[in-house]
This record gives structure tokens, C-alpha cells and sequence, in this order.
């Protein structure tokens, strides 16, 4: 009998890039921005095939439990892991490991990621679970479709079954380099998923970050569960320094390895991303219009409303965006800077 | 002692290439796109001068009759004109034609343009009164700044004392010919404003323009005063046949005449007239907001928001404006067309 892959799936992030249909009271995972369900939904639905995956473990924080619980409807024997604040990626996944058994492999899922191929999913995260099972910790490693420079590269090295081990950890490049990682075809960008033993995690966290890794069984262990949810105890938890499954392990451990996958991935980072991301959408002119839209001589434009109408008269490549009482107008290079505006900070 | 001008103030329009703002409930004369004041109350205020003006006569529908009378204020001692139905220029000035004595000069002035000079436009008003109580139909003749493609154009023919003989009136001309106009001097604006002697005025519509001149005279005489209010009756009136006044009138008459002046007019007829109109308020990259609006990395961008906040990154030569449940973003091009947009046009 194959292994059963526990999912954990990830609902952290401020929302900000997407801001100000994505606002810190319901972001990105909770909208559905690509097709008809929320992005937390399609990552729920990619594991929801109970042959391959255990119930799901939720990582969420308190302000967003009742969404969580919302969206996955009726009861899957899911378990919301309540973390009782933001600390990054590491202590979110160790809480998870600490309330799985050793042995059980998990498998790291952002929730604010679309995935156009789930079959490639599947499949990478069969591949993973079988090194993670061997003690690996595996990073998917998502092929390239573009010089993207705000994103993590791994470099693959030597080949182990299903994948490879990782070469090198490199840091957000330059663009030059971002050009030749993609022709080289040796990289591929970290997108955040993991596969792990959940006992081999934690005692990587206990060999690299041992206060971390402390602070969390402390947490467990004087945490309670209510019903569906698990609230660790929230004084050891606040008291950790937070940091990334990337800083706190994967760089650090020596057995880092990675799994190869093309799967029509984007993290939607910004209101361009997204409108690449429901190109299937466009009119013959590459636009996309969700509510009430009027558009006259326009190209590639991407018009979200969520009630007043938005009328645009010869305009090409831009985003423009309502919602609640903001109105956000920006151009494809501009949407990365979405984050910084005065509206998306002060929320 | 100097002859008073009568000045008319004329309130039609439908207001819609100003849309989402102006409505065809407020239009455009309503409205204070230029400054503190309406485009209404800056006709008013150009013709307050008790020296030089007569108290105004409004000519405006029954629709706004009461906009017209909040935004006069205090009475001056003006009559409201209350046209039963809209039939263009030429009745709405025989209207206040008729209502006054025969050798009174009458000013007539749209109310839905800018004027930035208004030493320049009284000087003019003066010289085209002086022309029309000598029996010379007088039009402005505003120098271009522009080869505009949009209005008529008056080449002038030979001298007279303060102006000209209008020797063509021409239609609005493509391209090539305005740009030959702007260059050569001898061509000017047909800005809609207007100097007549009343009964002169009379006089030429009834022999060019008969039925327009017995219906508009059969409306006064069978019309009623209410307090400032002049009401025509309905049946005569709404029995003509509209039309303009250059048409019905000083493209027919034997002594059209214009009075040259440059008085930085703009008759604000689409958005990206109001952006220009609007120069002084820019910030150095010629930006201009109203309203909250925070614009990042953006040039010649034109926000104006009734409420919602407009966030634009990374535009150029914009328009974005947010009122009531609309949102209209257009490029200068583009603000051409906005009164076609079903928004506007299904008011």
C-alpha cells in the first residue's frame, strides 16, 4: 500500500500585492480569483483524493479560522492548526510535523497559489513523498517560464530517484542571471512546497534552529484542541523568532533535494500575474472583465468590479481594479509596486 | 453714457461627454470643474459688472430651473427663461430677444465654457456691443490655439471699428485645413458667443427664418411671469423646428461681424479639455487630483474621485474619474468618445 501524503496546507500572507480586492481581513487564499473557487479551495481540491492524501492540516491564524472552516464546508477530517501569530513558514510547518507521527509525510502547500495542471501535481507530489519518505527534504522545483527575478532559484545536482539533490540555494537574481538560470535549464524556482518526514523536519529544526524547534513542542504540548481546531499555546509560540522553512532548514540541511515540475504554476504576486493567469478568459483583444464592464478600444486590459461599472476608452495593458471604496488603476510594471501603496499598507 | 449689455446665459447641453460628472440632471454649467465655482457662476460673475452689464437673463430647461436659481444665489435682479423644451440656440436667444426692448444689446454666453482672461473678455464684450447696437451680428472670433478639429471656424474679411466683416463661416474642418488655419492668422474660433441688438436680431429671423420667429414671438406673448421666472408657452414653442443660431441666422445675414479675442477660452468639451484647463493645479510631472488620490510614478494623469480613494501606478496622459457607481478611465484619444459609452448615453 503506497504512503498517504499528509497535506498542510499554508494560509499565511498579509495581502497586500493584490490589495484591494485582497485586504489582511480576507486575502489571497480566500478569494477566488482564478475561475469560480477561492485559491485555499483549489488547494484543498488538489488534495482532496483520499487514495493519495490524508485529511489536510490548515495552518491559519486566528483572524482567518472561520474562513478556513467556511470554505472547506462540510467536515473532512481536517484539522485547523490556529497559530497564535505570524511566525514565517518554519514554526507554521513545525507546529504541523509535531502533531503528525514521526513517520507520517507531509506535504507543504501554499494556499495562495494556482495550479493550472493538477495531474503534474499529483505526480510530483508522489515523487516527493517517496524521497521524503527516505529522509530527504524536498523542494518542488518549478520549471521556469520566465526570467522572474523576484523569485528563489535551485540549482539541481546529482540525480536520486524522482529527482535530484540540491545543488545550490540562490537568492532572488539579478536579471542577467534570471536569463540564464531559464536558457540553462539547470534551475528552477522555489515555489514553497515541501515535502517532509515530519520526524526528519523536526530534528533538522532541532540540529539548526534548536530554540525553535523547543519553543514549538512547548507550544504542542500545552496547546488544546476544540472540535476541528488545535490551538497551540500561545506564550511559547509568540516567543519565537520567526523565519522561513528555506532560512531555518532547507539551506542548512544535507539533505536537501528537489523534484522537477511543470505544472502551469503562478503565485499570482501581483495583479499582472493574475491577469496572465485568466488568459483563457480574454476576448480576442486580451482583455479580461469580471462584473460590470464597458470597454471601447482597449487591449490586454485586465477590469475587476465588485458593483460600480467601469467604463475604459482606448487603453492598453493595464490593470484597473474596484473594490469596496478603492478604485486601483496601475500598468503591468507598476503592479509590483501595488504593495507600497498608501492603501495597501495602511489597511 | 455706455450703452449696458444684456448678457444671456444659456443652459442647454445634455452633458454627457463630461459623463461619469456631468449628468444629464447636472450637467457640465453645474459643475465647478475649473475651481471653486461652476462654469455657471463664472458666467454670472463675468457679467456682474453693474458698470458695463444689464441683470443677466438664464435661458435654461425646466430641469434645471432650480440649479440655475440656487447657484444665482441672492436675486440680481435676472429673469430665468424657462424653455419648454430643448430646440438648440436659435429660439432660446430670439426667447430673450423678444423679452427685451428692440434696441437693448444682448451678450449671449454659453454657460459651460472656461474663460481664463476675463479683462480680455470684457474688452471684447465691449467692442462686439458696440458693433451690434450699429447692426452688426457679432460673434466672438477666439483665436486657436490648436488646429481643432472639432468646431466651426469665421475667417475674417475687412475692417471694422473693433473688429471685422465675417467672410466665411466654415464647418468643422479636417486636419490638414486646421492646421493651415491655425498658421495663417485670418481664421478664428466660433466660440458660441454672441452680441446682437434685440430687435435687429428679430429682425433677421423673421426674414430668414420666419415660422422660428412667429412661434418664439407667440410663446412670449402667450407666456406667464413667476416671480424671476419667465415661462414661454409650451404649444408654440415646442411647435419649432430647432436649430442653431450660426445656421437660422449669421450664416444668412448680410452684417455677421467678429470681434478677435484671445481670453484663454476652452469650452471644456471632453476630458482631456478639462485636463488642460486644469494645467495651473498640476504637480511638476502634470499630474492633477481630486478628490483622495494617490498616484505613484505617474505623469499627466487627470483623478478626480466624489469619494472612493484612486490609486494609479506607472500611468501617462490618463483620465480616471470616480463618481456616484461609475468609473471612467480614458486616454486623451479616447475621452473623445466617452459620450457614446453606454453609461453616458443610457442616462
Amino acid at each position: 500500500m503506497p504512503i498517504k501524503i499528509h497535506p498542510v496546507i499554508l494560509c499565511g500572507g498579509s495581502g497586500t500585492r493584490l490589495w484591494p480586492v485582497s485586504r489582511k481581513d480576507k486575502p489571497k487564499p480566500f478569494l477566488p480569483l482564478v475561475g469560480d473557487r477561492t485559491l485555499f479551495e483549489e488547494a484543498l481540491e488538489r488534495a482532496s483524493d483520499t487514495e493519495l492524501f490524508a485529511p489536510p492540516m490548515v495552518v491559519a491564524g486566528e483572524r482567518h479560522a472561520d474562513l478556513v472552516e467556511a470554505q472547506i464546508g462540510e467536515s473532512c477530517g481536517h484539522t485547523i492548526i490556529v497559530e497564535p501569530a505570524p511566525r514565517n513558514t518554519a514554526p507554521a510547518i513545525a507546529l504541523a510535523a509535531a502533531l503528525l507521527e514521526p513517520d507520517d509525510v507531509m506535504l507543504v502547500c501554499p494556499s495562495d497559489h494556482h495550479i493550472a495542471d493538477t495531474d503534474a501535481f499529483r505526480a510530483a507530489a508522489k515523487a516527493a513523498a517517496e524521497l521524503a519518505s527516505r529522509d530527504w527534504l524536498v523542494s518542488f522545483g518549478i520549471a521556469p517560464t520566465h526570467p522572474e527575478t523576484g523569485y528563489g532559484y535551485l540549482k539541481r545536482g546529482e540525480s536520486l530517484p524522482g529527482g535530484y539533490r540540491i545543488d545550490t540555494f540562490v537568492e532572488k537574481p539579478d536579471r542577467e542571471r534570471a536569463e540564464r538560470y531559464v536558457a540553462g535549464g539547470e534551475h528552477s524556482w522555489n515555489g514553497g512546497i515541501f515535502a517532509f518526514r515530519a520526524g526528519r523536519l523536526l530534528d533538522e529544526l532541532e540540529a539548526h534552529r534548536g530554540e525553535m524547534a523547543r519553543l514549538v513542542r512547548e507550544s504542542v504540548a500545552r496547546g488544546r484542541r476544540e472540535d476541528s481546531r488545535f490551538l497551540p499555546a500561545s506564550a511559547p509560540f509568540v516567543a519565537i523568532e520567526g523565519d522561513s522553512i528555506d532560512y531555518a532548514v532547507m539551506e542548512k540541511t544535507a539533505r536537501a533535494a528537489m523534484v522537477p515540475v511543470d505544472m502551469g504554476w503562478s503565485d499570482i504576486g501581483n495583479w499582472a500575474a493574475l491577469k496572465d493567469a485568466l488568459g483563457s478568459e480574454s476576448d480576442e483583444a486580451g482583455n479580461v472583465a469580471r462584473g460590470p464592464v464597458d470597454l471601447d478600444g482597449c487591449s490586454d486590459v485586465l477590469a475587476l468590479s465588485d458593483g460600480p461599472r467601469i467604463s475604459v476608452v482606448g487603453l492598453e495593458d493595464v490593470v484597473i481594479v474596484v473594490s469596496g471604496e478603492e478604485v486601483l488603476v496601475t500598468t503591468r510594471e507598476g503592479a509590483q509596486r501595488v504593495g507600497k501603496l498608501p492603501g495597501a499598507s495602511s489597511q
